[in-house]
């Protein structure tokens, strides 16, 4: 969901890139990025998805002599080891059961096996099973023993608090099409001083998503290749939006959000998918009896509300509610309330109203004066 | 420049990717582009710039066992031998003196002296230097000698005629913000069968631009990466423009505007830039006495037109006019009246009149019914 008010922005008169106009706007935006991932750390804007920009990462910060621990739990955590096949990066992959998210102990783990590892890639929010990583604790072990630490925020930045530079992550990644309130088309990777020594030290094959072009690009308010204008534009007025609300008012409402969410699933009778689950997405798992592609179909056509289902193995198992970006306490009634619908119109025992009431109960308790 | 009725298209509500929306969306753009590509080959959508799918291009079909020959005659011939030093493969840089297009006499030459050659890569209008390279003459020496011809389209596809499968060129890219009337941040590869083949028979260090990731992807109308919805709307709706309009009408009336921009610069007594000048874009020398940062920022702020300037070694030496997409016979002689306008400001001298009477009467000549 984008607000009108960004998609209007982004269909005003294009100036060309090479201009003051674009770089004053280059240089607003990135400040911006700066508050958004709560970093000093160079916020490199690229024309892709959230994966070229993690691409670029992962493939800067592993040149050859160096080993990567992939946490693999969940279909961008699996991407990610994908990367490190692709590249020829010597990494290990550590499989958790999905719904889990990485635990600083893990990562000790994995270390104490194999001393040869000297970077580590979580993902912060697995979208795909909506698990948590504690990126803080996870942070203290890499500090420690000087390893680089690589995180996929593209559902927490801008949705979970997320302080780079105070947990001291060396690269965060993410994307223009969750929380930043965007369409997708914009991939942002901050990267901190100890990960650009790393690539320095290093060639790899690399040219569309190589850091180093950025980073030259970036002295002059540049960009390598062409910068997808019309959302960079967007990015200015959406994040503006973000630092006028305030990025803990942001994090305490998805955390509502998600809470509400959760809150209803029980009231309703229906089980969390995540062991772990972050506060960005919720999944809840389809109920036995329950078809998830009707359901989604009558969301969707009926009541139109478009939810996510599963991906991979999880597919017509679990279905997602986002907390991101541009939705509300009322969102999230009105979501619920078509759930609760849906569910009894396909024979599901639920009592009406229950999990509207339940996440009503969570809004009395955070909104009222 | 982008049509209004194109920006307002692309602020309409997005539907997310998984959806029947986008794939009847998806499915009517992939004709559309193959229309313009006039090809049946597979056209793949990129997230990114237009240099996101000449690197996924020149990567998947320059495997190790092969070796190819890059024209390097501008700024962009230059980026594609940068990918090729970039990604270790084996390649022979061909230079040619800016402003010149490739000639397929240069191909024979360069092939006979080394018979390892087994891929061409050229830029069809070099954007830099507005030099054209006679793309279908080389399209035979290529098919004669069993040699895959990559070609850059991404000032040609749209503006210039392309007959992809007719001349039998194996890859054509392009990007969106060019004659495609959108802003920046799509690319486009599309890549015959006999590319397939090269691309299928090795394996190389790519993920976000692995046009095998986006060829198993199609089958189902999907990306392998969340697409750029707001520009995937964009482009349906520009290219039925297109469409409408007619590809030979548009490719005359590019041409037209092209001999029109020539006819004024002789009158005005300006030099071109190009031996062999391309008709998406023409570039004038800045005659000695006139500063061109100075002509193009009255251009601009005085008289509200945006030309380009020179790059590189061109900078301040040539500016630049552009003919393709959302631009027609009136736009183009309001700016070449700016142009006499800035020109007799700085004491350069020009008879007012001269330029635009030029342009004009190729106008009359192509247009008067």
């Amino acid at each position: 969901m984008v607000p009108e008010e960004v998609m209007l922005e982004m269909a005003r008169p294009i100036e060309h890139h090479r201009t003051a106009f674009y770089r004053d706007m280059y240089k607003e935006v990135h400040e911006l990025l700066q508050y958004l991932f709560q970093t000093k750390a160079l916020c490199m804007l690229f024309t892709g998805s959230g994966t070229s920009a993690m691409e670029g990462a992962i493939v800067g910060c592993c040149p050859p002599g160096h080993k990567a621990l992939v946490i693999r739990n969940g279909k961008f955590a699996e991407r990610w080891a994908q990367v490190c096949a692709s590249f020829g990066i010597e990494h290990t992959p550590l499989d958790l059961e999905w719904g889990h998210g990485a635990k600083p102990a893990d990562i000790t783990k994995a270390m104490d096996a194999d001393p040869a590892i000297d970077t580590v890639i979580v993902v912060h929010s697995e979208t795909s099973t909506t698990a948590l990583t504690d990126v803080e604790g996870i942070a203290r072990i890499t500090r420690e023993r000087g390893a680089l630490l690589l995180v996929d925020g593209i559902t927490a930045v801008g949705a979970l608090p997320v302080k780079m530079d105070e947990w001291d992550v060396d690269v965060y990644v993410s994307g223009s099409q969750k929380a930043m309130m965007l369409p997708p088309g914009l991939g942002v990777a901050a990267v901190n001083e100890r990960a650009w020594e790393r690539i320095d030290s290093g060639k790899m094959p690399t040219l569309y998503n190589d850091l180093k072009a950025y980073r030259k690009s970036h002295k002059t308010f540049d960009a390598p290749y062409t910068p997808a204008l019309t959302l960079v534009r967007g990015a200015r007025y959406a994040l503006r939006i973000i630092k006028e609300r305030g990025l803990e008012n942001v994090w305490a409402e998805t955390a509502m959000l998600a809470r509400a969410t959760r809150a209803a699933a029980e009231a309703m009778g229906l089980k969390l998918f995540a062991a772990d689950p972050v506060d960005s997405v919720t999944a809840m798992i389809v109920p036995a009896g329950v078809d998830e592609a009707a359901l989604r179909k009558t969301m969707r056509n009926k009541y139109g509300f478009q939810i996510a289902g599963g991906q991979g193995d999880l597919k017509g198992k679990i279905i997602r509610f986002s907390h991101m970006g541009y939705v509300d306490a009322f969102d999230t009634l009105g979501v619920i309330g078509a759930l609760e619908l849906t569910l009894a119109g396909q024979g599901f025992s639920v009592t009406i109203g229950s999990g509207i009431s339940a996440a009503q109960r969570i809004f009395a308790e955070a909104m009222t004066d």
